[in-house]
């Protein structure tokens, strides 16, 4: 089987864990500094936070930029949606916006046709890695007195202007699953980069307490997202093979690009710059399921039976049970597209020889079940 | 130095971690299952699930339970505040009661005081391990239709009228930090003791997403409060080995009690059932401070100079900086006990001739420096 995602030590994951374990300090610890240290080492103006994981780590960015109950937020249509519920959770309100039907991505001008006197800031999420226009998002954003946080899970080490996505935005949030580019099985990074909001985002992070002051006095009320040192000493690890996780990574979208990309049933979601500078996690494509005689789940069921696993994208907002119709400023490619994207496995155990029998095999299906006429 | 916390292997933490680590299951994982088991082999009526840390058990709690904005939920006065704050991020309005003068816990007359019309819920919390009168509580509760959750962070195993604590409320949380009883880090567990609540929580911890059926279809706005199968590796040693963690834990507890329970200066807290029934997490005395020519923190410092850590009780609600006055309903006990008390070093990694010595150093130095007449 073409496992969708292959979680696997590839370097000092073992070492460092029984390091982290034999040493005691298994809630902080020095794990727990070096990866920080790590992550500002690449990551240069911002301060770095491990945490519990990806969506913890929005909830303190929420939290952080003190988003109260009933501000306005404006969210991808189309995305993973980790931010819509936990600002549901805080008693946010999310508004959708559509996304781009090149990028998948939000736009300046989706975002502006979401946008009322209530909003307060903007989630950005960077879907599957590729990057969305951040830098144009956070120009108009703070231009208007709004907040940015960047989601990106699924964007470790993209390229955008010059800048890694996550140092746009006035904060950033990242997913360290088993899953991601760089895993530790549960994990989240946020990176803070307005210094005003530094020591805030520290203190909200372990119940509010100022660790160099009281024991156990609360200055806010904080809630836990402190990362286990475990868990930081097996992400140091992934951290330090970076290099080589990426190139994989890079390889495997770059060919899957070159393959899939002129085919006539199959779009692939597209870059803003060369390719290469988006770190895809993740290759999506969006089959003209319109020209086939097959459904999504039914394809998708044919490449397991070729020992591949393939993902369906996501679901549109619209679509989402507790999401208020209201809410909701336009999912018009957002509905459109989740309907229609299979997600292939790209992850850095797939070898190259697999990436071509993946796009053998889908290609070859697609043919087999193209409508008559 | 006589640690106050000191986390060690028990037993077969680095096996299982490194069979964990080398299965590529870093998310889920055959240990969260056999963590799930063996909690539920103890807690026989429970369904158990292992969640980053307890604050994220505590919002799971919450969020099960269907705690709603500006919904009244009563707090003790006096315990760490990790459930205040969590009710505060989510928009619950929290309301404090006071504690009983000998348990230093809730009781039912101390939550009568603070219950109005809009009060939805108690969370009782287990302060260092020693049973609140949760079957009471419980009993008192459930007839006035108010859901009970129980905050047993501190009480591993406290035994309570025939049950285990976390056995009586609707929810029960428990913590997993390094200093706890059962130890792996960040890590927490619920407990679900009502039926009907635990498809709702098992949704809530992943994202709102019903594994079994669509890949990333959010049910209802769930967040991810999952633990790593790498820490419920270790979670899962620790509570093989609970018996001798638990006989070393009680045994230091009975010393403390035996050796300062009859001294002209020091209270300690009260338990309701006998001895040991009561699984005391960490050994908490009131000092009577105005008997005393030493404040608490040079008393704590005075043992510091004698390697023994000593760490002051909790802050009573009064004095954190962001509790409104009006939602106070009583703390006159708990502003008492909060300024007189330290907690000494019980963990089993504590021998019982150094809690000889650390009676030993506290008593001299009480009586070196009592005030004179």
């Amino acid at each position: 089987m073409i496992s969708w995602s292959n979680f696997r030590p590839v370097g000092n994951e073992e070492e460092y864990l029984i390091d982290a374990l034999s040493s005691g300090w298994v809630s902080g610890g020095s794990y727990v500094s070096k990866l920080h240290e790590a992550l500002e080492s690449v990551f240069t103006e911002s301060k770095a936070y491990a945490v519990s994981n990806g969506t913890s780590a929005l909830q303190l960015a929420f939290q952080t930029l003190g988003a109260k109950i009933d501000d306005e937020v404006i969210v991808p249509s189309f995305c993973f949606q980790a931010a819509t519920n936990v600002a549901l959770q805080l008693g946010l309100r999310p508004i959708f916006c559509d996304v781009d039907r090149n990028t998948w991505n939000q736009s300046v001008e989706t975002i502006e046709r979401a946008v009322t006197t209530n909003t307060k800031g903007i989630v950005v999420v960077h879907n599957y890695g590729v990057a969305a226009p951040v830098k144009a998002i956070c120009d108009w954003a703070h231009a208007r007195d709004l907040w940015v946080i960047e989601d990106c899970a699924e964007a470790w080490f993209s390229k955008h202007e010059g800048l890694y996505v996550g140092q746009y935005g006035d904060i950033a949030t990242f997913s360290m699953h088993a899953t991601k580019t760089i895993a530790c099985g549960e994990g989240g990074v946020v990176l803070v980069n307005k210094e005003s909001l530094v020591e805030r985002a520290s203190l909200l992070r372990s119940h509010g307490i100022a660790r160099t002051d009281k024991h156990h006095y609360h200055v806010v009320p904080g809630n836990n997202y402190r990362l286990s040192n475990l868990l930081c000493a097996v992400a140091f690890a992934q951290f330090e093979k970076r290099a080589e996780i990426l190139k994989k990574q890079i390889d495997n979208s770059a060919l899957f690009a070159e393959i899939l990309g002129d085919h006539w049933a199959i779009d692939c979601q597209k870059g803003l710059g060369e390719i290469g500078e988006d770190s895809i996690w993740a290759t999506a494509v969006r089959i003209k399921f319109d020209k086939l005689s097959v459904s999504r789940d039914v394809l998708i069921e044919m490449l397991a039976a070729c020992d591949i696993e393939v993902r369906p994208g996501f679901y549109s907002v619209s679509t989402l049970p507790y999401v208020a119709a209201e809410t909701i400023s336009d999912a018009n490619i957002a509905d459109s597209l989740a309907e229609n994207i299979v997600v292939l496995p790209t992850n850095p155990s797939v070898s190259e020889n697999q990436v071509r029998e993946i796009c053998h095999e889908l290609i070859r299906l697609i043919e087999a079940n193209r409508k008559n006429g």
